[in-house]
């Protein structure tokens, strides 16, 4: 599997987020403590939305490891976000080349995904098939996680992202069943559009990839004064992580099974998610 | 497009053929004279099979430029084979990948090719459903060339070579024109099993991209005496090119369109070639 | 050899300088008309000094060919700046990796280099010792770009840039001569600190690379109304490039042998350059 | 640091040593158990001499992890040595590239390390100084590993193995404490000219990285009978490794601090080893 993570709020230069923290993403690329793998090495990749903000996020990819890739370390010093994704990959034997690196972009979507589609070579066929034709040429890559993307675009990510992404899930079940796969999806998703940002957690077996998400910056700053990270952050600022950064009591919350997150966010911190019969 | 290399025969140290004539296949990467580009230089790929002879052969595949691939210097100057490709690509667009890089290899097959499906982007989805669904999540690149291959296998490659080949030609000239595409099909392909080699050379349009194969040693030998290249090989030792490796008269034949020759070759140089209705 | 292309003026996304040009630096690298060689595919970098203006450039460099890498066009669609170098490589036979692609940093200078010293391999210790030893571990690559770099560095950079350039071509001279080598140098040189671009062309022959400016903004204007190119551009912005990115007249001006030029500059265009005796 | 490993003895299938044994060398680059870091992915190298006993060993070596390298298996699948070397990098910061990576060649030696110089930056000039002038230019990296190679072949590799590394490694000892390094040096070095390979383990402080070489393979079969691994090999064949490849008790030997070994050996399994003052 992998480790991703996603920032939303006050811009930052995304190497306050990716490298500074005690257990950055950069960190766990290296020494994952709740992946399935310690090792997340099989390529990285990084995208983000510009502050001019026209649509199109920029996307940086490289089949390397991250922890050791120095033009990660230059862009991270050198650009702000207000919104990005960053994702550093372990692949279960799928290829490792730039067009299988998160995050996947179509349009002003950015999307990335920890998990896995169970039996995918069995299913693959199928799942493309349900991809609408006229993005079938898009799909660039041999990973699950790009064609659940053009899943979701294919039912709607446009009008509607938390019905789009329930489609897909509810596809993806039904389709695996189909096949006598008895628990088909495993997935934590993140998608955004440069204006807010979605995070889904779920699984057929109700045991998903760890998530969290980050305590209101306010709050934050409350329990640990001293602490630079988030500082100056306003306080609808969100990250959405596989992991914890560091271990400071309060910070991270756990994203519940089945249910998703949106930032900015409304009242609720989360709402529930299933996947929707198609 | 691209330019390969496709040798049977006497074994002979890769670097014999590969880097040792004038115009080597690794001096066509930089400066090719007859091909579409003049630069060959998105990845680069070799498969040998072993003297002793178990069926599946070697693949090697990279993404940078082969003139300046070390590794592909050190394995040519250390394996020796009877049956060996070579390529190198020139992408129009699609990603620069292993998975794009050819020689393909699916059991004891070998295949490489230059050319192109016209409109492929808009052809490629009918193109992947036609291919057995047992070998689709094989297809694990975005080119035409894997597609070509894994029809060509899904048509019968395993029994009749011409045959399977012509198929997938005419099912790609048929889908072609189905979707108004006027002249869908242009290849130069190159296959094998390890026993034998076929090379052929086919254009809806009838004008292929070139395609030549080597005069017999003996021959060569009569008319360049002191000519290091071919010494010593057995007299039905052969080279198809892409374009010829150097300038002397007498050893580089045109294969001529719509045909295609098979090594070792009986009494014909090379036989007709025609896309079979599928 | 290479090409390389420095600018310095009015912000602009790096896209509308490095591939919207007619025949733009990543176009040169395919297919260059002034170069040693027509292709530049042994590694590229660009360097860019931020907007914010804290001191270091960032440096991206790879080493496959500029053409083809997706990140640096996904890069130049969403940086803009003041300043940045852009370098495109064609090794002459040193190792193809990231700490020989140009450009170099140290500190807040950038620096590349389009030439050779003659006879480097025979030249290269000495020229080695002669960097101040503080400097010496800085030196990750082995080409004779970056040891220039850090003998200009070591004759005073940080307080005359043309004399410490001029130091480094006349210790080159010299060392040189006295191991028999009759044109010891040849090069065009681009160094900034991020406030000052310095662009200089030598070679012991008086027959240097090419080296051109762009003509004054508002000159291309009054010539070219229609030109997007440039548009918008304060009258100080100026282009040094290898070769012109176009060919339309009036726009680019070549570099005399032996002199230098500074952006933003003064009443001169280009001032006189010649190596110091050391 | 590093783990590596190297074979001498009767000729293998690479893949029957780098990638069968339960806890192989490319398991190892995923998850060491002895090394000082879980991970080393910053890069590998195998190197060959060939069956047909032409001097020069082939080298392939390459910058990403190699567990996940297509290559690396392709090659181990169909190369077949009597005496080879493989490597795997974990970079204590030093650039990962190819000329970084492990096995290092000089015309038909082979070296490769595990292991640092203490302060190495601070001493690498005096170092590379002491290297033969005439050497100079053949060190493309920037490893302490590439210039205590060169260093060896500076001492008389040629001549006498072991007076030569013992005259690197007093070299370096001498250096580092004119410098006020306490602890010089730390190595575990496998060097071989094809016909035979020495392995060496020392370290300034007695507390040397681990290594182990293989009981003879009779004694292996007689405690294991239904063990696979050196099934047929010659009784001098012999592996050195960084860690053991497997738990099986009886086959794997600690090499003391400051000794090495021969293989062929002779009486006796391994040599007392010291830095000679130089």
């Amino acid at each position: 599997m992998c480790r991703w993570l996603a920032y939303a709020g006050t811009p930052v230069l995304l190497d306050d987020v990716l490298y500074k923290p005690a257990h950055s993403l950069i960190d766990q690329s290296l020494r994952s403590k709740l992946g399935v793998e310690t090792t997340n090495g099989d390529g990285f990749g990084v995208g983000w939305y510009g502050l001019e903000g026209h649509g199109e996020p920029a996307v940086v990819r490289d089949i390397g490891p991250a922890w050791n890739n120095r033009n990660l370390r230059e862009i991270s010093s050198h650009v702000r976000s207000h919104m990005f994704f960053a994702h550093v990959r372990a692949s279960t034997g799928t290829a490792v080349q730039q067009t299988n690196c998160h995050p996947f972009r179509h349009g002003r979507w950015l999307w990335m995904h920890n998990g896995a589609i169970t039996d995918f070579a069995r299913l693959r066929r199928d799942l493309c098939m349900a991809v609408d034709p006229a993005l079938f040429a898009s799909i660039e890559g041999s990973t699950d996680s790009e064609v659940m993307f053009y899943l979701a675009v294919t039912f709607g990510l446009d009008q509607d992202v938390p019905g789009a992404v329930g489609r897909m899930a509810g596809f993806v079940e039904r389709l695996g069943k189909e096949h006598g796969v008895v628990h088909p999806l495993q997935m934590t998703v993140a998608v955004s559009d440069g204006e807010q940002l979605w995070a889904f957690r779920y699984s057929s077996l109700g045991q998903s990839r760890s998530l969290f998400y980050s305590s209101r910056p306010q709050q934050v700053r409350e329990l640990h004064p001293d602490l630079a990270f988030l500082r100056g952050a306003s306080d609808d600022t969100r990250l959405v992580v596989s992991e914890p950064l560091g271990d400071l009591p309060g910070v991270w919350n756990e994203l519940p099974e089945s249910s998703y997150t949106v930032c900015p966010s409304g009242e609720k911190d989360y709402l529930p998610f299933w996947p929707e019969p198609v």
